[in-house]
């Protein structure tokens, strides 16, 4: 059953929320008194669109219902989720609680988006204490994984619940034990952002000078192993303990203007701006976001390839959303295979596009290798397999593009199986968006050993998976493109 | 002519010095008092062999050579680029730094991997103060790009040959115009780590927690954003003056323990080695290395695909390697054009291989469409031609796997005309790995309109470009392979 969240607040931490739920199948309630909320949330919105669905090599579920509600009890009511992102103030956020807690059903989730409350602040006055939980994100919340879970006298089931539906939108609940101002990447941020203002108050570096000396060095090393883990291999073989005692003695050093905060005057904010706008004015921000959402889904792939880090939170969430569909199950477990059979199903990325505006040729050999990876898993070669030393390898692809598809088209691909029979395997892939045939491709596979590289018999229960298939699809119509040559006359 | 850097210090930063200068094409003479020099920088040359060449889409120029020099002097002595990296003792470094200028050339470069010491105090006592320069690299020093180059009253010519060598290497030199201690990136880290060793040692986090509130978020914006552009996105249309406006009384909240150092005592260190060794200790420091390596060169090529950030610096070094050679001649510049031509040299990179442990197979088609993408530009068809609205589309491809090859291996694709004339390019790929056949690729491409997505007829000078090189190669014997269907015997 499609479940609902109510997000209340539509700017661009509630308007990220909106968009992370509804793009994973959730239907979402927004309420917020602005009246242009609709006109707010449309970019939010479109640039998730754009950037969510390449994430995954798998397609997203169907897109939920979105409603904008007029009165805040109608967006709660019969919400299993409640967002709050509104302003930072303790007073407004404590108001809205006391209004949700009203209206929403007793056993719904109330999450609060805030960057510096404690819980048991937004809690003051509140009846059910333990449903409200700070939930912080990210921006932009329908990319960045992590959400700051501070929950403290929550009951271990609203904890459970709360993380498997954060876990369930692809995202990374880090659940902490004690509550703190800022919860804890926040102290980081902010610890920066003051030394940085230093830095240029001082005339040492500019905004462009500090944004490199970031994105040029260390932002990559943190991206994907954070601090302590980055350290611990500067420490060599002898670890963090050497680490610390290289490093310890410079706390002591004059390394940071910790000891005090500049004044925040119009002067430092026109330094600033100023600066800004000298090293990234001839964009505009809504291209900034686009270049910063394509920047991150790039990344977070190649993490995803590595299964690392972010990369590794998005292939959880794709096996999750994998099992129990025909894209999981096993030659067996089918009751009819008298089709072909689906192999693929996913969204065009953002990254397989290329300088024609299109999928480029070769990630059509990759959504076709990966219909092979699939029909070999399907009758039984899959990672446990292989371990024990067999494989198929590729001798021979033919691919026909017959027509083009842009990122974020649903793409399809359906396989027939020619022939299955000893070592051999000769695969038809179709690829459709739709109706609409997109390429086929001609594949001929060999069953090898993995240690002497050479062609060699399969596992028993393999070749009865291939003849159970090839017996079935010998009953279809043999395609009419198979066993052409490049360049011959149709 | 291949030109010499001295590596004095033969650590993690010395050690990886020496891999970028070698790996980069220069000779190094490395010095270093530590009798087991040569089995410290065997780990460092390794993991550098292993993952710098992924990063290019070319290859790099040969390596250089290395030479252990058992006196500083013969080290120094002929080397265009000195860089120290001794242990982190200012009047350790002045004396080294004296003995260097004692014996190295008039016009060398005196660059010092220092992490906190200024310019002023490394050059008390020197004489050609002018010469020595602050040249702070990150670790791992043959991945990331960022060189923090301070060189207060160095003359422009020693900034832009400093600049010149260190772009050369795929750095990024970040010029500071005024010295401060620690330089710039260095306090940021300093910051973050007195907070998180508060946050540790008050329990509020653990090492991983902490590591896992960087990499799951704000460290994924840093890697390609920075601080300040990426709150420049966050102020929405209104940019930088919002964002300070909406975050700037922050300052004054107590979100960090910014007043006060912890005490560095052995429970301190206690607690957080033992946090760490139950966070990765199931890991051995060479395999984290090995998986930070590849994340980086993952995330790197992930933005060179952007053009973005480190990935830019890494497109920059391929335009200056490809740029004189055939890899980046027009057909008309060729002289002879009767055999096939060069149209790929790379090596395969640590992301092209699969479960099988070879470069996959939707890899080899990345590589036969580079080629294709290569011919196209050689014949006329390049990035500006495309923005006038004709390009070329593959119709077919046929694809036969003759060998394996693994990550790390040079490859090359040679490129052979079968037919060029009016809308139809008609190609024959072989790639090898010396003089080993890997695959054949044949490939189909008709010209079209970007406009109207049909068949339409190339520029003139494309179509005089093919009709020369097509002429040429109609001598040399038809492939063997060409006009095969899948599955066809032999």
């Amino acid at each position: 059953m499609t479940e609902t969240a109510a997000i209340i607040g539509g700017g661009v931490i509630g308007g990220g929320w909106a968009a992370r739920f509804l793009l994973n199948g959730w239907n979402v309630n927004l309420f917020d008194p602005d009246p242009h909320v609709e006109a707010k949330l449309a970019p939010v919105l479109k640039q998730a669109r754009h950037a969510l669905p390449s994430l995954l090599d798998v397609a997203l579920p169907e897109e939920g219902q979105l409603t904008f509600c007029a009165e805040l009890k109608d967006a709660v009511a019969g919400a299993a989720w409640i967002q709050e992102s509104a302003p930072e103030r303790l007073e407004a956020k404590q108001r809205l609680l006391a209004q949700i807690e009203a209206a929403c059903a007793p056993d719904a989730i109330i999450g609060s988006s805030t960057s510096g409350f404690r819980p048991s602040q937004l809690r003051e006055g509140a009846q059910h204490t333990d449903r409200i939980l700070v939930a912080h994100p990210f921006n932009p919340v329908y990319l960045i994984p992590l959400v700051e879970l501070v929950a403290p006298d929550a009951n271990d089931g609203v904890i459970a619940t709360a993380k498997s539906v954060l876990t369930g939108l692809g995202m990374f609940p880090l659940h902490l034990r004690k509550e703190i101002d800022a919860h804890v990447a926040d102290r980081f941020l902010e610890a920066v952002w003051r030394e940085a203002l230093w830095l240029v108050k001082d005339g040492i570096a500019t905004t462009e000078e500090i944004d490199d000396a970031i994105r040029m060095g260390f932002g990559m090393r943190w991206a994907q192993m954070g601090l302590f883990d980055t350290y611990r291999t500067a420490g060599g073989e002898a670890g963090m303990r050497h680490f610390m005692a290289q490093f310890g003695p410079a706390l002591k050093w004059p390394w940071t203007r910790l000891m005090d905060v500049p004044d925040f005057d119009d002067d430092l904010v026109d330094l600033i701006a100023g600066q800004s706008d000298q090293q990234s004015g001839h964009l505009t921000i809504s291209e900034m976001l686009k270049a910063r959402d394509e920047n991150l889904v790039a990344m977070m792939r190649a993490l995803k390839y590595r299964d690392w880090g972010a990369g590794a939170v998005l292939n959880e969430q794709e096996r999750s959303i994998r099992s129990g569909t025909v894209l999981a199950a096993r030659a067996g477990d089918l009751r009819d295979v008298s089709q072909p059979i689906l192999t693929v199903r996913r969204a065009v990325p953002l990254d397989w596009t290329d300088y024609n505006g299109h999928m480029n040729e070769a990630k059509y050999l990759q959504a076709f290798g990966d219909a092979t990876d699939r029909m070999m898993e399907m009758v039984g070669c899959d990672a446990d397999y292989i371990a024990t030393g067999g494989s198929y390898f590729t001798a021979e692809t033919h691919i026909r593009h017959v027509d083009e598809v842009c990122a974020g088209t649903i793409i399809e691909v359906r396989t027939q199986m020619l022939m299955g029979q000893g070592k051999k395997m000769h695969l038809w892939h179709e690829m459709l968006a739709g109706k609409r045939l997109l390429a086929t491709g001609e594949h001929f596979l060999l069953h090898v050993s993995l240690e002497t590289r050479r062609p060699s018999e399969p596992a028993a229960h393999i070749v009865e998976a291939l003849e159970r298939i090839s017996a079935a699809h010998a009953n279809l119509p043999r395609p009419d493109g198979a066993g052409r040559y490049v360049g011959q006359r149709p």
